[in-house]
């Protein structure tokens, strides 16, 4: 019984959260341009709308969780599917440079994500990726409906 | 620069999961019986398959990750909610049972789940996870569609 046991570090972490935004940024290229913006089923948001959702939390999380100073949140704005793609990248880097940089002993601190969400740092970043996953699993089902086969889930 | 840094400990990963499990369970209990295994969108298969291939990788992932030994990869077989509640509610505790006899030296082996996938036990874990809250997001859409307001996503 080793339950205190370390399961995940945070290189594998980082791989792990970079593999899905590289699948959902797949995911986002497979809608049409129009589509992207304007499809919706059951009263939800379009794609884009998840995937600037996903941009706003991403990289000020990130900034939240190293400074413990944290902005107001707020969604990305993007009007194209190329401004969205080129924000995605954007984040891609910083998220790259910004991850190694959490100190070990912050992912079990307690902190107040945003002024409004209180939890463990681990559990906040865990959040921000099942979001993400959760979203784009909704984006699937979009473009399954829009007669688009989406990327792989497995392919990262 | 501390990227070797645990992020999640073996309790906290099991307490997540357990905290996914219980948001899709909620999800099973959300649907009519009948649209649980009748309503699809998309050409996609309905949510009781979703969650019978939930139940088919939960337990039987865990027996292969302590024993090292693999079944053959089959989803589980029910044919009414309060079955598939049954069998949700037994594998619940199965893996409150199991999830603690892993050893701590596990998480970073490399082995073949089922025979077909390889790849570090972690990884392999993360995806059985990463999985239900991606096919979980897709029966989102079909409860919205269906006019039903799905249980919070925050909520675990």
């Amino acid at each position: 019984m080793s339950t205190e046991a370390p399961v995940i570090t945070q290189d594998q972490f980082l791989k792990t959260w970079q593999g899905h935004r590289g699948l959902t940024r797949r995911v986002i290229e497979a809608f049409p341009e129009d589509k992207l913006f304007s499809y919706t089923s059951g009263g939800m948001r379009p794609f884009s709308a998840l995937a600037m959702e996903f941009l706003g939390m991403a990289t000020p999380t990130l900034n939240g969780v190293i400074t413990g100073k944290w902005e107001h949140y707020a969604e990305a704005k993007a009007t194209t599917k190329a401004e969205i793609l080129e924000q995605w990248d954007k984040a891609t880097k910083q998220i790259d440079e910004l991850f190694p940089k959490i100190p070990a002993a912050r992912f079990q601190e307690v902190d107040t994500a945003f002024g409004q969400w209180k939890m463990p740092i681990y559990a906040l970043l865990l959040y921000v990726v099942d979001n993400e996953v959760h979203h784009r699993g909704q984006g699937y089902v979009y473009l399954r409906e829009l007669g688009i086969e989406p990327p792989p889930f497995y392919e990262r």
